[in-house]
């Protein structure tokens, strides 16, 4: 099988796309897609996720193959973040997505105002 | 403010992305691109939803201008779902991201195989 379907409960497509379909996964793909980063500097970038959420996104993205993991044996360890070639082409996949959201959400919150005003 | 930010936590756009990047709303989205649908006809397509969560995921965009609901006055009432010109904009910027992850799911699985392996 080369090409998946979504549709099915039981196919890795659909597996797959609960992770790139998740607000967290885009953000740290997006911010990774800049330069590597550190675990505290995702943190402070990602505004409002916990360290459990972002260690559990990036712990995922990694098995993923779509980011990479590297540990300095410094003193305290320092552990960088960086986004493979596999994570690249998902995130120019994702662009246009992010790109609708941040120029459509005026007509979004216009629609959603609207529909809350319904009597 | 014309565009967002969806790295801030209090911006719309991140809920607008919470919105977009969620696995029901994409595939729901995917659907009723291709034609108008009925509650029944959804729940049979998108395999694994509960009656739930289709209706929530429903709401959501209806309520975000995505989608229509239209009530036929019979016995009992029909309702159909369709998609708003908005939401076929968003549907052509989710095209990629879906592609991606129809044709990439076998280097993932790869990549996921060789995670589990580590030692």
């Amino acid at each position: 099988m080369d090409r998946g379907n979504a549709f099915a409960a039981n196919c890795p497509t659909r597996q797959l796309l609960d992770r790139v379909a998740d607000k967290w996964s885009v953000l740290v793909l997006l911010i990774l897609g800049d330069g590597d980063m550190r675990f505290g500097g995702l943190k402070r970038r990602v505004e409002g996720v916990s360290q459990k959420m972002l260690s559990q996104t990036l712990r995922s993205l990694e098995r993923d193959g779509l980011v990479t993991r590297e540990v300095t044996p410094t003193m305290p360890v320092m552990v960088t973040y960086g986004i493979t070639p596999l994570g690249r082409e998902l995130l120019s996949a994702l662009r246009s997505m992010i790109d609708w959201a941040e120029t459509s959400m005026v007509k979004v919150v216009a629609a959603q105002r609207s529909y809350d005003a319904r009597p």
